[in-house]
């Protein structure tokens, strides 16, 4: 097993992180920049190494990151989500450094984010994929041809593209005419490749994606499936595991799926891969080569500590369970708490935390870095914590969200959870019948009413009079 | 089902009430004393409601509290654990006032307090008691020539006892004979009766106590055992899950003893039937006739909502579980983190809580009513907080225990947090080899070194200058 790890993230990722070696008995390095000076990450791995006053150059630096593990003696890295989790040179240059890479190796990780080989792979192996391009996309003549071809609507993609960005869906010769300049003019800046493919749009698809795990020995099993349906602009918002629309027949045919993906480019690692669900047609969409923030779902129907088994993977163990011994239990759900005002466009609301106060109780579980008094810096992420309850039952864990909700206080800043609330109310919500298409069919939601908390107001008041008596 | 219950209590469990009957879709009514004015409770029930000026007398005046359940339009009453909760005369004038007493009839609560009626009726049901006396003893001599019979040590206890109270071990005749009058004169101040019985030692034994929950159709189940074995002086400090100590069969025997005790009693709600464990024997010590602290951890292991099936089944539903429905996954285990100094023999640290920040992550589950500024007012329990780990084997239980004790701040007062972190490494405790005479035959495990937590420092000057910036 590793001696210390380092950790190539920051904020709520990188506190888990932590939580994941301290149990193993694990020495963590956190590495932070000017902005996250205070964050809670830094204060609660056993060591904390400045990287800079750029806020985002010392997590993107993957030369610098290295020399920092081998400088503070780490036998291995993990990488987080997000930042370098999916880059297949920070994984490369780990493997040089003879550092472990707690991931997939560098090659398994550019053949699945490149769509088109990963499509070419899956369609090899028997994977069910949508109809579209075999490969990138030559000219805007081709890709007008394959459209007539495949019938609209078509979604034309970044080949590099990935978390929602360079896509679009083109519902007519004419859309399809003016998205290629875009689509391809977003995936040069964002990531710096002008490859484009297609494919056959699947309208209002339920998102499911199976979380697997394999190890070093060649054996992969599945924790099931998550339902990430409840989406804005490609954007989870609420995860469920399991998914309270699939059949017992439909789970089992995409667990076996996702491992027959896995074998198929030789994965190692926790992954994760996601298909579009329409009537009884399932397609592999793509494979996410990292932890995943909803991973916590399946830790809680399954009992699987999934950061604990990345680790355990990397260090050459086998995994601790069979496909037999995988069960689950009621239902988890994942609210993403984001410092974003739902009813202005979901803008950004960053600022000073005055007041958090963790909701708990039966079936509840956080996972943040921000405390009273933290500020929330601009640089990153909006989301700020991960709010899971599980119950028994499907009713059960709509109450239970709504009530977790409610007891939580997250104030200085606008947050998304009274959306959410509004959500776990809808009746098409509670009767499971939701696809990608229920946030933005669904924007009366927004018209909420900003509940007044006055118990906010005499908590703050009593909190005074304490400090002014000395207290 | 009900409309509106009344919660007669205060503190953690009082918001756990909350939290259910929220869940449930109920309205909920607080009520408080002068020193509660800030309470978690009142701040997050429906409605709260003024009790005086008395720290005490408002939670425990029968009269009052049905009077004000009517006047606000309840049609139950939650008693919690403590104060009125197994006080007979309290149900009974529940029902007499037509509001529905959420726990055993007024008569099972006689009959379980009274603790030489309860032997009688074990007896007379099979279940096994430990040697003793008949009934109440008449007199000293009664008291030493028994003693005499069945061997020392025994036990002399107050009939009416409970929560460790009104208790005392005898070595010799010597001690007997001075033991005597102080339990007699403990009783009488403490329950307001002078009677008391005798019962064998059982010398070291494991406290083991069996979850049931019964219906008003006559249908009972239990939901496993609990490990009660970490004690200090007769006050349980940390409870586990199910207990790492039983045999299978001996699991499946104190289980149909706990059910077999429930029938014998008519008894219906949710109840604790207690057991001591010696070697391979079992003898019946009380049965508890209200929820206990620590049904969370039989809740993390189950899955069952304890505070929800008591208020379904007092609302005369029958149980939504057969007892082959009930499975138990992993090991929980609870922490009661009370406001004492541990090194100053657990002396109570009352006072402002000046920075809490709740643990969180995997397998963490925290009930508590405090925050950040809250004044823990000396009137009441020093229980402040129940932190609750679960995890899949005992090792990885125990790991998180540690490092989720570690994650928790409570700044501002003194807490037992510390002291359990060193229960946790200890071989023994790791090794499963303990009884209720860990605590004191451990006094070494109070010489930790007191850590300085840096970053509390850190936090709070970073939070002093955003202050005085006018952030």
């Amino acid at each position: 097993m590793f001696n210390k790890i380092l950790i190539a993230n920051r904020g709520e990722i990188a506190v888990r992180i932590v939580r994941a070696c301290a149990e193993i008995g694990i020495r963590s390095v956190a590495i932070y920049t000017e902005p996250d000076r205070f964050s809670l990450h830094v204060k609660s791995a056993d060591e904390a190494h400045f990287m800079g006053e750029d806020p985002l150059a010392g997590y993107l630096d993957p030369r610098r990151i290295v020399d920092m593990a081998r400088e503070t003696g780490c036998d291995a890295i993990h990488p987080g989500y997000g930042f370098l989790s999916e880059n297949a040179e920070f994984a490369h240059i780990c493997e040089q450094a003879g550092i472990r890479f707690i991931g997939p190796s560098g090659d398994v990780i550019s053949k699945m984010g490149d769509k088109t080989a990963a499509r070419a792979s899956m369609i090899k192996a028997g994977v069910p994929v949508t109809p579209g391009s075999e490969g990138n996309l030559a000219s805007r003549d081709e890709a007008l041809e394959l459209a007539e071809k495949i019938g609209y609507p078509v979604m034309l993609k970044a080949t590099s593209g990935g978390g929602g960005r360079g896509i679009r869906r083109c519902d007519s010769a004419e859309d399809l005419h003016y998205a290629w300049e875009r689509v391809i003019s977003e995936a040069t800046k964002a990531f710096g490749s002008a490859d484009v493919f297609m494919e056959k749009c699947v309208v209002d698809p339920l998102h499911i994606e199976v979380q697997i795990l394999a190890d070093s020995h060649g054996n992969v099993i599945h924790l099931y499936e998550r339902d990430c349906s409840i989406q804005r602009r490609n954007q989870k918002l609420i995860e469920i595991a399991p998914s309270p629309q699939l059949t017992p027949e439909q789970r089992t045919y995409v667990g076996e799926q996702a491992i027959k993906a896995a074998h198929a480019v030789g994965y190692e690692n926790a992954g994760t891969v996601e298909f579009l669900v329409r009537d009884n047609e399932v397609y592999f969409m793509e494979m996410n080569t990292r932890v995943q923030v909803e991973h916590t779902i399946t830790e809680e129907i399954t009992g699987v500590d999934i950061v604990r088994e990345q680790i355990r993977i990397a260090a050459g163990e086998t995994l601790a369970y069979r496909q037999e011994d995988i069960q689950y239990h009621g239902f988890a759900m994942q609210f993403r708490i984001n410092a974003e005002d739902p009813k202005n466009d979901f803008l950004p609301s960053f600022g000073r935390i005055t007041r958090y106060y963790a909701p708990g109780g039966p079936g509840v579980r956080t996972d943040t870095a921000i405390y009273t008094g933290y500020e929330i810096p601009p640089y990153f992420d909006s989301m700020c914590l991960k709010l899971v309850v599980w119950a028994m039952t499907w009713d059960e864990v709509c109450n239970r969200g709504i009530r977790a909700l409610n007891d939580m206080r997250v104030q200085g800043v606008k947050t998304t959870a009274p959306y959410y609330q509004e959500i776990l109310k809808h009746p098409q919500f509670r009767g499971c019948h939701f696809n990608t298409s229920f946030v933005p069919n669904h924007a009366e939601l927004l018209n909420y009413s900003v509940k007044r908390h006055p118990e906010g107001v005499a908590l703050a008041i009593a909190a005074a009079i304490a400090a002014h008596a000395g207290l």
